[in-house]
């Protein structure tokens, strides 16, 4: 498989980025690559161009750029050739750590919907951190769309379940919807006629509605939403965590030489803590929806980040979800038409 | 001042109610108490009847009850018979911990709305845990209303403002919409209306958008939203805190003796994060938009919440933001007209 990579995005790049790619291209040995960016600047940190090949990118999408302006202009930018080169089916997938709108911009553009997907969700999978069956889930979406329809709520659920069954290998996924509360009529006429579609489609293992409070506990494999709720809920989770973490090293900081020496006791404990909520291992953050896996991970991540989230990549392409999914939406193509048109009749 | 007490809602009700209302009047002396409930059961655990009315209550409004046909039906229950004494002038606030969405309704319905509001909203205190500035904040709507249009949250603004204002003393209060992002044209055209009000809006010190990553890092000191994503966030916030502090200790737990020495020695740090993080310190969540303070603490709350709920709603009546922020709707009656015709007219 080879996979096209944006080596000039992100807040260490091309540095942290090629680094990253060596350490996938030593750890993976049926993966090649393609970097794309300015010659000069990727050779000066490359160590061994082993199944790696560079493509001279004249352009590069900055952060500050408005993403669908930046994609249709910036034609010589590393993000747009990397996706074309997946479009021509040079490349199976494509990552990069820049401008997260223009990456999605690139895949809705350049890269193309599945036939059968209306609007693509932005995936991240997330830790549970308690409760007996700790493990992961998978959140779509968390801000593809800040404007999202019932029917596109409804189609990530059947993105999402392939994710988790194909690629985290969960037989028959629990699907939640994301809701101010766990009974069948709360939320939105929105949620309720989400949630009524969900219930009733006998693909999907629909376990209700989920409230935002049981996530980490495990609440669900599959936690669909809005994009707008998504990406504030998956903000909170990061904020909240990141709080705390800083307010323990602080009241460890102030509270004296008994709690330093109990914060030294607890190096390891403190270690796993952080490890957990970690949510960077599972790699970046998936477009579904689109024909190949546009993968995104965090402006700041360094190499290791970047070799986690190449590992993702290879599993996503070798779970096939892609083209299961397709087969789905291709074989069921009738009952999803009726589903639109009763969505748009309003029944 | 008089309190209306529903002493029959909550988990621990009637005998942690009526405890940490005793707690309450011992500690703020001009205080008075209408105890509505169960004369016999209350009477089983009320120790001393200073400055405490009891007032037969024949019916409850239990935990599974739909809201509003309870309040309308059970009209001898403690949480119609309280907010009534309120709407009479009886009593000057109502206090439960029972049913929420029958507190709410009982605000609504016999409290009734202050004249230029359209729609109350539930306000919740949380703490600034990092920070130099570390203190509180107040976000406003989490979870009175599932669907809210722009102008109800316009609204929220001006009722954050005032109690931020008046009941947390803070001068000039940094007003922040929670969007997706902090440019002015993030989110839905929703958002992009409240935005433009908001930064239009020469009263209300207006600092843009603010994400759910830096709520506790005092990012605003009121922020407002519509009540579904603020239901989620705080669902978000109060998850990943309680998880968190679940993984330290079962970390502690599987770590051996070292771990657990550690954990000795930094017993007070691990009690100081748990108290920063508690937000019941701050008392219960408030409707705002209403005509007398109605406040709601957590169903699972003991005495010692009861009684600092009391001393928030003592804060508020003290602190006359009803009456203020109802001379601003009065004085602005036309240019909160003129705003509501805007927005219908889509301008």
């Amino acid at each position: 498989m080879k996979i096209a990579v944006d080596a000039m995005g992100g807040d260490y790049a091309p540095k942290e980025i090629i680094k990253g790619i060596e350490l996938a291209r030593d750890a993976y040995s049926n993966v090649e690559f393609q970097l794309f960016g300015k010659t000069d600047e990727i050779k000066q940190f490359l160590q061994n161009d082993s199944r790696i090949q560079i493509i001279q990118a004249d352009e590069v999408i900055e952060m500050g750029d408005e993403p669908v302006k930046a994609v249709r202009t910036k034609k010589q930018s590393s993000i747009v050739l990397a996706a074309t080169a997946v479009k021509e089916g040079e490349a199976d997938a494509f990552f990069s750590a820049g401008n997260t709108g223009a990456i999605l911009a690139a895949g809705l553009f350049i890269i193309g919907r599945i036939k059968g997907i209306d609007r693509p969700g932005l995936t991240t999978t997330l830790p549970v951190v308690t409760g007996k069956d700790a493990g992961k889930f998978v959140m779509i979406d968390v801000g593809a769309n800040a404007d999202t329809k019932v029917l596109n709520v409804y189609q990530y659920a059947l993105m999402g379940k392939y994710y988790a069954q194909n690629v985290h290998k969960v037989a028959n996924p629990k699907v939640g919807l994301l809701n101010n509360g766990t009974e069948a009529d709360k939320g939105d006429m929105n949620h309720r006629k989400v949630h009524d579609l969900l219930a009733a489609d006998k693909d999907i293992n629909f376990i209700g509605n989920v409230e935002s409070r049981e996530l980490l506990n495990g609440a669900a494999d599959v936690v669909v939403t809005d994009g707008f709720t998504g990406n504030a809920v998956l903000k909170s989770i990061e904020g909240t965590a990141l709080s705390m973490l800083k307010l323990i090293k602080s009241s460890i900081l102030s509270g004296g030489t008994k709690a330093k020496f109990g914060a030294l006791m607890l190096k390891n404990t403190f270690g796993d803590i952080a490890s957990s909520m970690d949510y960077s291992k599972y790699g970046g953050a998936v477009l579904l929806g689109v024909k190949a896996p546009v993968v995104k991970t965090h402006g700041s991540s360094k190499a290791p980040t970047v070799k986690n989230t190449i590992g993702q990549i290879r599993e996503i392409i070798d779970s096939h979800m892609i083209a299961d999914l397709n087969t789905y939406l291709t074989d069921h193509a009738d009952d999803l038409k009726q589903i639109k048109d009763s969505i748009k009749s309003g029944k």
